[in-house]
């Protein structure tokens, strides 16, 4: 990871940590890790203190850890992960107390009061509040993993015929996904029919008819960033009520990323896309309309009834109302969106709504 | 899920419950919620009290939680998880300490001690000494899981041929576990050539050549329960030297397996492989020649050099010594073990060690 780009986050780091007058933070969480040192292993903590990054690793890691870490001074821990903080902390002298990420889990936060002279506190939200403006490096690796999904989809469509099932399509697009050097950000949902109407579906056995309906939500993984797209199609010819459902959910959208831009509310883009449904008299969603991505599939902000604050420029949402109808039908379509300082640009736009099959397209 | 297998498991874990004084128990770790409800889904906690299991679930999966939880009370929370265990204490009345696993995070431990108002401790390994030792319905699907990874395998084998790559072979066997209905049980390892000298390497673009050494670890998942194989092969003939090393890593696998009986401890289980490595004057693994499995990839017990307890009739490991030379080779034999009550029974023997290709065999 460029040098110049991890000094460039810590800094932003550091502003938050002297608010909140915090001299050592150690970041526990496995995205945070990566985003302050560039680390794409796994099992490793970090810690910033005293104008340096650390990173705590092992073994397994460390050839690794040097290729992909050069700013960071890498600790290449033998035994328990507590007795290498408490060792550094010990090392740095004259600190006093150190803040833990919230996220730790109960039994480590315990192990590090034993083995840790200093005071511990925990604290949350400090690197993910930077990671939810994404940096150019950032968004051009969700560019990629979205142009990825886009090419695998593409190479699917030749795959989308009666007999194949849920399954089956769901295991190839993974395979193109991975032939095209990148990994899934999430489990792929394939669902034919009503099975759509289930948002947490799980791909099964149920085979595609010749007149059936296909909703796929994926994404590729690409250097560690997330892409997130959800289409729909039919096989055989549509109903007039599908193709209608359609072009409500799709006018929801539309309505949704129109608002878009930096100092709108969170609300206030989640109820463009609800209202259209209401207005259209059909049965509004259940999930969120939209969250932000990037390391993790699901970050900082989620646009839901609920949420809380504005959109900021570098933030990158998806957008995905859909409708659900029980044993009918399921419509839900999901594009990835920056939020620039004018407005906003998709980053998905390459991927057709209308997927062209041999027979049909919506 | 069968109700008198979980009706079993819930007496066991009461047992230890009333060992520990603890009159209700908050299982939040994941792995464990599926074992004590057969829930499968995600983002839900159980909790055991007064003699009877709840599932604290939401909209999402209350289809699900109803099909594979039928001895569960289900509770379908709107709101904050806390707020929903705070309910349900409310509920039951004459709470006044709550045990929750200490596997749960700092953050979700404060917004419990904020809603509930009995008082809170945190405990740990109940559940997972129960799941430590594997009933009939989990033997039986480990089996499952294992003979869908050797068919698998058997279907990638005419695939190894010259110019293909880690990556490619890697998805090619995740999707025919796909196709057998069947899931990853982690992310499947191919290393080519000098790669298989990192035991945690990840498939890249090495292609294979025209005479190459190929490692392979991987597993299904089958009914929530994992599989854990690695094999190794050459194509275009192999060298002394590899031949050599090849033998010595299965001979110690052999010695290791052979020591499996209740009442062992897990440090001569471990020793026994290191010996034969390391009087045959190659250099010995720095990874633990075996590890529990079940729900999760990674279980009790841990059979390394500072393992501590014994092997119990019941448990399921893997046993996995491998010999690595930097930038030479790297050969690691996995198998999937059960400990019988008069000893041991190799759960993987259909997935043979010499691995049969057109022109070669080790």
């Amino acid at each position: 990871m460029n040098g110049k780009v991890i000094a460039r986050r810590i800094r932003a780091i550091r502003r938050r940590m002297n608010k909140k007058k915090i001299r050592f933070l150690l970041v526990t969480s496995s995205a945070n890790v990566t985003y302050i040192t560039g680390f794409l292993g796994e099992d490793s903590w970090a810690a910033i203190a005293k104008g340096r990054v650390y990173l705590l690793t092992d073994s397994r890691y460390t050839e690794q850890a040097q290729k992909e870490c050069p700013s960071c001074k890498i600790i290449d821990r033998a035994g328990p992960m507590a007795n290498a903080v408490a060792n550094l902390v010990k090392r740095l002298k004259s600190v006093r107390t150190i803040a833990v990420e919230d996220s730790v889990s109960m039994a480590d936060f315990e192990q590090l009061k034993k083995s840790i002279k200093a005071r511990l506190k925990t604290t949350s939200g400090i690197v993910e509040a930077a990671r939810s403006i994404k940096d150019q490096s950032e968004i051009a690796a969700i560019k990629s993993a979205a142009a990825i999904s886009t090419k695998a989809l593409e190479q699917l469509l030749p795959h989308i015929k009666p007999g194949v099932s849920e399954s089956e399509l769901a295991g190839m697009l993974d395979f193109q996904i991975r032939k095209l050097g990148a990994r899934n950000s999430f489990e792929t949902i394939v669902a034919f029919g009503p099975n759509g109407s289930r948002p947490h579906h799980q791909p099964g056995k149920r085979k595609l008819k010749k007149k059936d309906a296909v909703l796929i939500d994926f994404g590729a993984r690409y250097k560690g960033y997330c892409s997130d797209i959800t289409r729909c199609l039919v096989i055989g010819g549509m109903t007039a009520f599908y193709k209608k459902v359609y072009d409500v959910v799709e006018q929801a959208q539309a309505a949704a990323i129109k608002t878009i831009r930096p100092g709108v509310k969170l609300t206030q883009v989640d109820a463009a896309a609800r209202e259209v449904i209401d207005k259209a008299g059909l049965p509004v969603y259940g999930h969120g309309t939209g969250h932000g991505f990037g390391l993790q599939i699901h970050e900082d902000p989620f646009l839901k009834p609920d949420g809380k604050g504005k959109l900021k420029a570098g933030q990158v949402i998806t957008i995905e109302p859909g409708i659900y109808i029980r044993r009918q039908l399921g419509i839900r379509i999901e594009d990835d969106v920056l939020v620039t300082e004018t407005g906003h640009k998709i980053l998905t736009r390459s991927c057709p709504h209308s997927l062209v099959l041999p027979d049909s397209k919506v």
